[in-house]
């Protein structure tokens, strides 16, 4: 099943589930007007929209084209996200970057930063960059939506707490980073506001590509209009979902509708290319001395997809352009 | 006019208003059923809610005798918790603590952490520590409640997007703090569910104890019965909440609901004590060149509360106990 939220007519938008092609919706209904009235109550919601969904795979359902343009975030604004960094390979990248060295539990203790929820972008919501100097960046990444998420909760159970994946394009303002991490309180103003895929997918529709609580499918970065990156998001997860769950469980319970990034997703294999700037930019640095590709600036695009083996795009495309602010 | 949220029966509680001396309340009726709706909808919100207030206070709408137990966090869940750490005395004093130096930019570049939003305890809810060696401490704090907040918000302007003032209890579990902070991706296991006051306030409540986006009250904490600090939250708040609004809104914009936190309340005169025990335990450090005040414990108890001039408590109070989890 797939879930997507229209804009408007109030801040958390309207639900609405999406023809498998992607093509055309039907109405959630009255029922369950917002994705997290829905996931608020699963129990009941989750029947309730497959039915629409069946009906609308078999031709039973009035549906509308769907026009991307038209949805918010399949969460216009969230109670709760919390960001991984579980690609081992970006992070010794990335501190490498910025002249630090990753920390001595990088592969025991999971990373993970509290980022703003209270906004955030659509799938082709503009990126607005009002310093140049910032250093903006993109990061594609696989995120988790959690249903109400106990705490203590185990990795053997932590899969009874994922209700969907997205994908997500967390925006990062490299050159904010150092200053910011040095005061030691971890990023705030390095984090401007995430933009997310146009559907949101039951963890069915991803089928054998979900294994281990990892996603098996490679996440494509298109940057204007050249393919820069299509890393698999699954073998080199160090942390699966369901370690990064039970990370984050330890102290603390969430309530539906939190949303769990996985990191940039990140390969060894430089043929599989990069999910950020930050990684590229560092290549360079190896390779060649000195950091070539720029960060982003007005008038540059940003596109991020994945592939079922079929060739089907799973959660739509995010496709933003830079404005300047 | 004071406002609160009974519990249920939805996950955001029901609006209410509440009396001036806050011993009754009255229902903020349908169409503002929880705070988020009214805060979503100020302007419409804010006049039919001060309505209902002064029917009360003259004596003319039926109110309901009011039970602190019977309330959740002003916001159950919100969608984003903003901490400042805007009183230098504290900054100093629990860095050292962990031995841990001060950021360089101290004085000129306000620390704020990203909490979690998603669960918020209610008053009297408890404090459920399952690890005694985690370290849980308080952290007694006056906190905003933004309205819309665009990005790029000056100091002078700030005052606009207050709309409400709140108290809250920080908790934090000290022992995992500086395993956590040398990841460098900032506080998360480290920080439980946050606790606010029964009820939050207009700033008119505030009167002329409002003064340069500080509150110029005492906040007393009591810790297992005794009074443990009674600082003065107004002048050694080195940046005021207009100061904290305009750095968090460099980057990013905030959506109404939005709490953001002074951190916590800290004189550097040492009659005033604390509000916290990371800050007695250094003063210890100090004094005799040991602590001997423990980390919270079950059975502990530990209540909040702001009186004005009159010796009336504006906020209600924030009473706790720990339990075992």
């Amino acid at each position: 099943m797939k879930l997507a939220s229209l804009r408007g007519p109030g801040r958390d938008g309207t639900l609405v589930v999406v023809r498998r092609d992607g093509l055309a919706y039907a109405p959630a209904g009255e029922a369950f007007p917002t994705l997290q009235a829905a996931l608020d109550d699963w129990e009941r919601a989750e029947p309730a929209l497959r039915r629409i969904a069946d009906e609308i795979e078999r031709g039973g359902a009035a549906v509308t084209p769907l026009a991307v343009e038209d949805l918010a975030a399949p969460l216009p604004r969230a109670y709760e996200w919390v960001d991984g960094s579980a690609y081992i390979h970006h992070i010794v990248l990335v501190r490498k970057a910025r002249g630090a060295e990753p920390p001595e539990t990088l592969t025991t203790d999971p990373l993970v930063y509290q980022g703003g929820s209270g906004v955030l972008l659509g799938p082709t919501d503009d990126i607005v960059l009002r310093d140049e100097a910032w250093g903006l960046d993109f990061e594609a990444e696989v995120c988790a939506v959690l249903g109400d998420t106990p705490q203590g909760t185990r990795r053997e159970e932590a899969h009874r707490h994922i209700r969907l994946f997205l994908l997500a394009n967390d925006v990062t303002l490299r050159n904010l980073v150092p200053a910011e991490l040095a005061k030691g309180f971890g990023f705030f103003c390095s984090k401007p506001a995430t933009a997310f895929s146009p559907f949101a997918i039951t963890p069915d529709e991803l089928g054998d590509a979900l294994r281990d609580g990892r996603v098996h499918l490679r996440l494509r970065s298109t940057y204007n209009g050249a393919l820069i990156g299509d890393p698999e998001a699954g073998p080199e997860m160090h942390f699966s979902f369901f370690e990064l769950i039970e990370h984050i469980a330890r102290t603390r319970s969430f309530t539906a509708g939190t949303l769990l990034g996985s990191g940039t997703v990140s390969n060894r294999d430089p043929a599989r290319g990069v999910s950020c700037l930050a990684e590229k930019r560092m290549l360079e640095i190896l390779a060649r001395g000195a950091a070539t590709t720029p960060f982003m600036k007005p008038g540059d695009t940003i596109m991020i997809e994945m592939r079922n083996r079929a060739g089907e795009s799973l959660f739509g495309r995010i496709a933003q352009r830079v404005v300047p602010g």
